[in-house]
């Protein structure tokens, strides 16, 4: 039965009940984890505004120096320190503002310690809020810290936002960062395709572009972006999922410069030979023991200058992809912000061991709203790109992974500039006082 | 003596001579040549609109397909096809809209056919005013035509639009085309290493970047700019100008790591060892003779790990940097278009042999005007980076090279998007029937 209308508005117009209780709120604690993108800080900025809006249920909000390590060292960062203008700015700003890294945290059974020591920390610094910003490996961390939190009796909330220009996770319809990229990789590839149709008659006939994208193909579909309605440009992509074949691929390149004068190659570093080794392998490992990519573009520009004799120029995007705040997606700004904001929202609401994700609602026109998953149901899930978004012959994308990316590139949210620069901010990064004794190496 | 007011205001209210000689109006030729830029268009622009505008000077107007090659085949564009918008939208189209190309035309002794049959396609077309809008080389080309069309009986007024992302044309203050590779680089160096700035803990320490500039560091230099009060960052710079010394750049990048946990370098093509020789030289060679040059990113973070053994990531920006028209410089677009307004109106003037030039007038507040320079002292003159722009230690640039390189990345010009992408147009380039019958083969 439904309440008398009035009792709703007496419930609703009450003050809240005063806390009997002395204990103080609980903290929050916020760590970025792994590659940065350009709006990770934005979805820093929407836990930190959405978290001092609700500071009858959130105590302080740390943040930890280089993610994860600085809650293992007790290196937190307090960002009450840091005034509200400087935290909107975070929002326009790429980098991980508090540092990021990439250390992942090995198995219960292979260090448990670590685990231990992360619930330390925390029980030291009254933190009951865990909001951690990063991609599968994180998590992992996210859902493996709830359980244990529980079982040594010091329960933490445990979100995970999601955060990955790889826009691998599963469930969530795209990951904050990948969007951004996108869009960088289908402006820039416009542009320079542009560049050397106007250049081909004489010179440069083949552009080739390096993409990121270790073990998914999502950056380089991007690429095809580039030509659309109005502007179609010959574009070949080069696909991690597309077995190399050499010969196919340079008669699609000759067939391309046949007819249209010039092409562009956008390839991912994930591009694999028939042998399965990666093209670009230089036998290195990062701190993940992932090998270390880089340099397949110059391996393609060559192979194209010894088979076919074209002139070529060659570009390797790295760093500057995932990082171009200055080219980044509106749709992406906000789904970074959403999430984050989200997040503080979720824990509120005393959800646990969760991820907010972004749901699609339509495509034309793009409606998306937010969703919830379960962490469980998101550690270790790596999601692979839909053979059906490459195209029968492997060098495009189809019309089904058009309308998922188009969305997902679309506005612009320009930061504010200063003689001729973006202004981006550098946080004042206060220490907070260590309360344990003990050091921890990491 | 003064004139009496009411005789000038007669004179100015009184309507044009009626043309006595059936002759029908000179029309006018514009071609691109070399390396195309993010507001090259911006200059075919200002040239198109402000003949537009004296349609009783300039009969019309046509471009050349691929540059100087559409003259030497008689490959004309009729501009007069394109409705008003579309020529208003290459102001913010970056690449050469009709086509560019590396074709130097040979010395007079060399080759005085290219030339004559340059004057022949002009005579036909009854074409009297000549707008090469190009580089050095095309300066030269430029003044050449301008000399043997007044022996031929065919005088033809040759101005020359100042075009190079290189910098390195004299007399004019700047080059329209480099401030908005300034930019793209400035901005892509502040982001990438704010990137690093927050992954340097665990992960990447230095980050290299190559950029453009075969002779001059002019680009390079730009990179600098990256770093600016308010948003300090450590990078260091490879000149062209200095001899690469492999020990003091080591201890450099050591000293930067050590102090601030990373940097970034951004190392110029051009850059040779103390042989002489380019550090990324693969011995080919452009259409022009010139080295082809790019990967000298690569030997630079291959050093680092073998030496330093750091952590690197590294990127080439190649084209990308001169495409980049999304984030051109609002000065530099403006300049652009002010060579190309200015060419015509110092034709219509009766100027012959000239170049417009940009004359800056201060840097605080940033003023310039537009000036003009004789051709004879344009042509084959290279003008390199002042020494004094370069620091004492050979690495930075120093408060001379930054108060000349500042104003010219002031100021953002965005195109319009839709959808995400920006709305970059293609002409029609509808060709001019041939009036010659031989063809001629270049």
């Amino acid at each position: 039965m439904a309440k008398p209308k009035h009792a709703a508005r007496k419930a609703a117009t009450s003050k809240p009940t005063v806390r009997k209780s002395k204990a103080p709120l609980k903290n929050a604690f916020y760590a970025q984890s792994g590659g940065v993108t350009a709006v990770i800080n934005a979805s820093a900025c929407g836990v930190i505004e959405t978290a001092r809006k609700h500071k009858n249920k959130i105590g302080r909000i740390y943040a930890g120096r280089n993610g994860i390590i600085g809650a293992l060292t007790e290196d937190l960062i307090d960002t009450s320190k840091e005034s509200n203008s400087m935290i909107a700015a975070l929002r326009h700003t790429p980098s991980g503002a508090f540092g990021s890294c990439r250390y992942k945290l090995k198995s219960l059974e292979e260090n448990r310690r670590e685990y231990e020591r992360l619930i330390e920390v925390f029980k030291a610094h009254n933190i009951g809020y865990f909001f951690y910003n990063g991609g599968g490996d994180s998590a992992d961390t996210c859902y493996k810290i709830s359980q244990l939190s529980q079982q040594m009796g010091y329960p933490i909330q445990a979100i995970h936002i999601p955060k990955t220009v790889d826009n691998d996770l599963p469930i969530t319809d795209t990951c904050p960062g990948f969007g951004s990229v996108a869009k960088y990789i289908a402006v820039s590839t416009r542009e320079a395709t542009l560049d050397v149709a106007s250049m081909a008659k004489t010179s440069t006939k083949v552009f080739v572009i390096e993409v990121m994208g270790r073990h998914a193909g999502w950056i380089a579909a991007a690429g095809a972006l580039a030509s659309s309605k109005g502007c179609e440009l010959p574009i070949v992509i080069l696909f991690p999922e597309v077995s190399f074949d050499e010969a196919k691929f340079l008669a699609k390149v000759d067939g391309a410069v046949k007819k249209f004068g010039y092409c562009t190659v956008v390839v991912s570093e994930g591009v694999k030979g028939p042998d399965g080794k990666f093209l670009a392998d230089q036998g290195l490992k990062d701190a993940f023991g992932h090998a270390q990519l880089g340099g397949v573009a110059p391996v393609i520009a060559g192979l194209i200058r010894a088979k076919l004799g074209l002139k070529f120029h060659w570009a390797v995007a790295d760093y500057l992809q995932r990082a171009a705040r200055h080219i980044a997606s509106k749709t992406d700004v906000e789904q970074a912000y959403a999430m984050g904001k989200a997040a503080v929202e979720l824990a509120i609401k005393g959800h646990n061991s969760v991820m907010p994700t972004v749901v699609r609602k339509s495509n034309k026109p793009y409606k998306w709203a937010v969703g919830v998953a379960p962490l469980e149901k998101v550690a270790n899930v790596e999601k692979m790109m839909p053979a059906d978004f490459i195209s029968a012959d492997g060098f495009d994308i189809t019309a089904k992974g058009r309308a998922y990316l188009e969305p997902l590139i679309k506005g612009e949210d320009y930061p504010p500039y200063k003689d001729g620069m973006p202004q981006y901010v550098r946080l004042k990064n206060t220490a907070v006082k260590k309360k344990l004794k003990d050091e921890f190496k990491v």
